[in-house]
């Protein structure tokens, strides 16, 4: 099984106002994701912006082969189902996790998904 | 180089109510595209919902090794700008357009984007 990375914007403000300076919600968001850990099969990766500011914070879940899941207006609260969703993501074969088996914050924070790319494409 | 997946949603419906057994805003948005030719190096590929459903029609663009993005609120009148970000797409090597050089709807209806999968992953 393939390896599945959990892409972290650290651009994202969140809606809020950020004083010059201070750590971004996304940045912040990042943190708190590495600091209570990956699960296994997942990599936590900080990028500048996944072009969802109007949804942020934002992540993006990817692997080789399957779809990939953009989920947006999170918090710090919702790092324990970010991470358990992530790990059922990387537990799958074709990154659809049955509905009943996604987190709440997963399943009602949906902003897009992306079939994955073909063999021959 | 490698090819562009263009994939249309065909079950959006555009915020619309859509008469039992009438095509979807998606499905005929995924016809008129075909219909007007898919640039080259782009497949255009129908596809059952990218949960973006609050923001369709919607498509995405992706091709290996490269960003893939998710564009919404897209009606007919909008088949030529969208086949000519295709094309635009397609002919770069990591999915970014410069932004000068996206066509407007592209600029001001992205939805998300997901980072390319990394070598090793």
């Amino acid at each position: 099984m393939t390896g599945a990375t959990l892409y972290v914007c650290t651009t994202c403000k969140a809606g809020e106002p950020v004083p010059e300076g201070a750590p971004r919600p996304g940045s912040r968001l990042h943190a708190a994701l590495l600091a209570a850990g990956a699960p296994e099969g997942v990599r936590i990766v900080a990028v500048e912006c996944l072009s969802a500011c109007d949804n942020g914070c934002t992540v993006s879940l990817s692997k080789p082969g399957a779809w990939s899941y953009v989920y947006g207006r999170l918090a710090l609260d919702d790092v324990p189902a970010i991470l358990e969703g992530a790990r059922r993501y990387a537990a799958t074969a074709d990154g659809i996790v049955p509905w009943r088996d996604r987190p709440t914050v997963f399943r009602k924070q949906s902003i897009a998904r992306i079939p994955p790319l073909e063999p021959n494409s």
